[in-house]
């Protein structure tokens, strides 16, 4: 980060996040939970879905997008799977809630779903593949969002940059992969365009269709680079249908009429592999896969070979040390908030 | 193709490859499954999964690789998710059976997943797609492979190009994603070659490192390029480690060391939309999302918007109105082996 930042401590930063969203309406047991997700966010490292991004979600509060007191409620049931609906409560604790009951029914019936409609930004996905991990379970879950990547082959945003996130249980630190449809995200693009830098790779197309280094000629024609062409384009359109089609709730389509993104569509599938006695997991076998790559000889340019998660495991024990990094203007407007 | 082809009936391929078998020691029943998922793979245009690849399955029968009267059987079950074992039979009719099994879940429980270990190349993995939506049912599934793949920031093969398939039932035409963890596969680069073309895009790495449009370099660095770079190389690693786990069957890691791909682990993942009771399919939510991004501006070069699945049924339709194309030598050779 390029702003001067101040480092905070977890507990004060998330003391601080919750007294806010109690006086935004959020019941202490509600805000708690909710400050806990945005403050392990930044402290993990992703500073884009952090703390950095709860002004925009107090932004939606007020506008009614999100409503702070909407808990989840079940729709239908067919065993191991169910649908819920979201009522439009923040998106963080609905995400939450229906990975709670995914872990319940994957416990039950050994692997579990839940669809889940009506549901706002769920902020760091990610925060609910380390929940699944943490519980035993591998989980997967998925969401849409508004229109804001083109199908391949067109130039007008019609797919969502949607988040695929899968855990995989380790004692030593969880796989979790977490990644969006798109080579880099607007925010990584931002911040690139900011400084002034050019991205690593090709990430998107400029004006000419041709594809470019540039994230401000990126951001200007909204053309970032799926993952794999025209691959990540069809993995974004079919994590799209099946959210939509399984919550029966909003596509990126319906999404795109609102204007704004809210009342998105998630799914969350979990199985339970921490009972020894059925699909228990063999940590030898994750850790095996785990050396071999490491054991590749490097590729000889900056980056180094990590799993998914890897990193996010450092910055957490570096954070968790040295305090939560947070822009210093951000910090000082939260606590102008915490006095008002 | 290049080479001089033939458009043979269906019926007839089918029957040939059939009679193939039967003298390779398949049951009729067995014989006439595998030869129709062969053609069928042809007939839909996925040349290099269908009757080009039959030659190295008998190859494999005749090493013992594969074991033609092998029968897949279940290890464990936790309600909605099971564990099979494929006895090392051949790959498509494992799978093919373990998709029926998961299609079977899905209906009792909502639904449903089977994990396969022992099995062997399921060929096009879209198939077990088309099988689930035709079953109405949402299927999920992927397989793992031999080590062909480098980590990012490696140069050694050490992940495998594991396919994974999404597949969403539709009146009209199902939605089959079928996307391998390359952004070419070892196929497409190999006919680039041979016909002495540059990829369209930067397929993978030379050997200084760079990225290439030059497919005989990248076959020479085995470094070919995952989808989404870092992106696709971390979903490789997942997919990986889901088979393995659940199917407590070998990881990529451990297939590398048996030299040669098989013994290889799989999971399928069903929903059961079929249902308008419990989770049914609203076609208009499918069709709508289809029609949106039909509705893009186009990009203005060569590629045109299409859904994933969406060219297999033109070509499938072509290749049934006017004979599917086999290449003329390996057409004759087949005929010599029925006759043999």
């Amino acid at each position: 980060m390029t702003t001067e930042t101040v480092r905070i401590s977890f507990h004060q930063l998330q003391e601080t996040l919750q007294r806010i969203l109690q006086k935004k309406g959020f019941s202490p047991e509600r805000a708690g939970l909710s400050a806990r997700l945005f403050a392990e966010t930044t402290r993990d490292g992703i500073y884009s879905h952090g703390v950095n991004r709860f002004p925009r979600f107090l932004e939606y509060l007020d506008k009614a997008y999100v409503d702070p007191s909407a808990e989840p409620q079940p729709v239908s049931s067919m065993g191991a799977l169910e649908r819920w609906d979201g009522q439009q409560g923040p998106g963080n604790l609905n995400a939450w809630t229906c990975m709670e009951r995914t872990i319940a029914l994957a416990r039950q019936h050994g692997m579990g779903g839940v669809a889940l409609r009506n549901t706002n930004h769920w902020m760091r996905g990610g925060t609910y593949g380390w929940q699944a991990a943490d519980a035993g379970c591998i989980g997967i879950c998925f969401t849409n969002t508004i229109p804001n990547l083109p199908p391949w082959g067109g130039k007008e945003p019609r797919l969502g940059n949607n988040p695929l996130v899968i855990a995989i249980p380790r004692d030593g630190g969880h796989i979790v992969l977490d990644t969006a449809m798109s080579l880099y995200s607007y925010g990584k693009m931002e911040v690139a365009r900011q400084e002034g830098k050019l991205l690593p790779y090709e990430g998107g197309f400029d004006n000419g269709g041709n594809l470019t280094r540039d994230p401000s000629e990126i951001l200007k024609t909204e053309r970032p680079l799926p993952i794999g062409y025209w691959k990540g384009a069809g993995l974004s359109l079919a994590l799209d249908l099946m959210a939509a089609v399984l919550s029966e709730g909003l596509g990126t389509a319906g999404i795109g009429e609102l204007g704004t993104e809210y009342r998105v569509s998630q799914v969350f599938i979990c199985v339970d592999v921490s009972s020894p006695a059925h699909f228990g997991l063999r940590q030898s076998l994750v850790q095996s896969a785990l050396d071999f790559i490491h054991s590749s000889a490097p590729a000889g340019g900056d980056e180094k070979i990590f799993y998914p998660g890897e990193k996010t495991l450092r910055t957490r024990q570096e954070n968790q040390t040295q305090g939560v990094p947070v822009e210093l203007k951000l910090w000082q407007s939260l606590q102008q908030l915490v006095t008002d």
